[in-house]
């Protein structure tokens, strides 16, 4: 079924094959995620190339047909002979890899996989919604509000709850930051003992399929007013969310009611994100996005403020889009310290 | 000191700039890595470009000089005034993005800085050693032989003491791999209960830098025969290693050891590979090959024998490359299940 509309994405843009690297992608066509170098070809049959060492899971996995991959240049031969027309390649491809396989083919660079894996299926939100809850569960568990430790410590409690829940890896470092440290948006865990406030953003894996959620842990009076205007901010974001506006539509919201309480300039990233096989994808809720919202994206919504050498507060949930906006975490977001 | 050594490189292959995307690189460089997207302009005066969110940590942790990123367009327009000659750019750096900004220019795609990466400094060795010493402590304090429980189970405990130890995130996934599924060079952890023999190959992060472990567990006299057999190999294959010689030799000793016991067939991968800021980097030990050993290289030695249906083993050591190979890890390598 997703074979057939990879092909017919391919026929709209004129190309004969479609030359496929990424392991997300490949995951999304045939099932296998592989651990080692393999490629995917995309024709009337698609045919998956894997390296030795991931025969024996391609084999188990693929839905597509699997053949032992040697080198690219072998590749490359064979395909001299059976690809005449337009090669599709990813975006995402290496400039090394195409001037070694690629650059005799006429070649027209696309994200036709990325695009479709944006708008998720029935069984890919099922994953989505269970690395939520494990990403959730194991957030209940250690009970951050109450956390007596190093950033370090709580990162290595919640990652190891994730993992006994079933998470592989996790699918990006899990963010600890407190006190001083919490106005660095992306600031890695460190041997600090937890100060206020607490910023933890993190997300766990379900089936190759992605969690992330972010949770502000405040004490006082300041921090619990800039929590709130980043709720706010959140709440009147996700209100606008339907499919077919502009994916930017969402960021200009959330910034302008951060900038309406003065705080614009310290809202230092973009609003959200897609999330699936990877954690990272379209759409992009940013001022520079030209996509569109359309019916079964999974995308953040994390305003943030951050205010270097004082502290920073950020919440982030994930929302499904249906006919509106569907909030799919469930996690309070407002939370003290209690000591 | 690694600026100068840079420039000499780009003045050898005629360069006048060279632009950098690649993290690991980045970090090899400045000193900082960066968390979003990043790009190093190398010329007689380097500049660091750091997304917003990025800011305050570039500027505490870069030794070059750092201004904000916007845009690879703004970027692009700044560079068409500067830069006159050829710019060099990453093998790595992604199709999309050369069209975006490189397509215009004179661009000789390179890998200066992965072949500096590869001959490892003094400091950079410390690093790689801690990272090996929180693998190994972390393995025999969850003592594997005589664990019991699911791979999962193991796995998390294992991950978890090496969190505790600070090693942020694992540089792959961990792999936990019993009875049939040891078969699997890749098998990532399931929740099966542990079976005889059991593959763990495991490694850490420390300060950007990683280690690459692999011990595999036994019970009976095949397996013991089968991993003897690798021992041999490895024990071979690390004799040779020294300065000035092939890397295609080390995989071609440890082959043909394991060829004359009649297992041939069953190595399934390459012998080994360079570890530093990225767990896979020059040089590869394999057949395909064309890199020389150098002084001050780290590489893993990684043979292994999988008999599909059956079992795997394979055993894993970091060597550093001085006038001889020199084996940075300690964990014994034949153990048996205590039960």
């Amino acid at each position: 079924m997703k074979t057939e509309e990879i092909i017919e994405k391919m026929n709209q843009d004129e190309m004969e094959s479609l030359f496929i690297l990424k392991p997300e992608n490949i995951a999304y066509v045939t099932g296998f995620k592989p651990s080692s170098t393999a490629v995917l070809i995309m024709k009337d049959e698609p045919l998956l190339f894997a390296a030795k060492l991931d025969m024996e899971a391609a084999q188990a996995q693929s839905c597509v047909p699997v053949e032992e991959f040697k080198s690219l240049e072998e590749l490359k031969n064979k395909f001299k002979e059976n690809l005449k027309g337009t090669m599709g390649i990813e975006n995402s491809m290496t400039v090394g890899t195409y001037k070694k396989v690629c650059e005799d083919f006429k070649t027209a660079p696309n994200d036709i996989i990325e695009r479709l894996r944006a708008s998720k299926s029935k069984s890919e939100i099922i994953k989505i919604k269970e690395a939520i809850r494990i990403a959730e569960e194991s957030f209940k568990k250690i009970d951050p509000s109450h956390f007596s430790g190093s950033e370090d410590e709580l990162a290595a409690e919640l990652e190891y709850e994730m993992r006994k829940a079933g998470s592989v890896q996790t699918p990006f470092e899990t963010i600890v930051a407190s006190g001083y440290r919490s106005s660095n948006p992306h600031g890695s865990s460190s041997y600090k003992r937890l100060e206020n406030p607490l910023i933890i953003d993190w997300g766990a894996y379900y089936q190759n399929y992605a969690s992330d959620i972010t949770r502000s842990i405040i004490k006082n009076k300041e921090e619990e007013e800039i929590l709130s205007i980043l709720i706010d901010a959140q709440k009147e974001a996700i209100k606008v969310i339907k499919p077919g506006i502009k994916a930017s539509h969402v960021d200009e919201v959330a910034r302008s009611v951060i900038k309406e309480y003065g705080y614009g300039e310290y809202f230092l990233h973009s609003t959200g994100h897609g999330v699936g096989l990877e954690v990272h994808e379209k759409p992009s809720l940013s001022i520079k996005s030209d996509e569109n919202l359309e019916k079964g994206m999974v995308v953040t919504v994390e305003p943030g403020i951050y205010l270097e050498g004082k502290f920073g507060l950020r919440v982030e949930d994930m929302i499904l889009i249906k006919n509106r906006g569907k909030i799919l975490t469930n996690l309070p977001r407002k939370s003290f310290f209690k000591d």
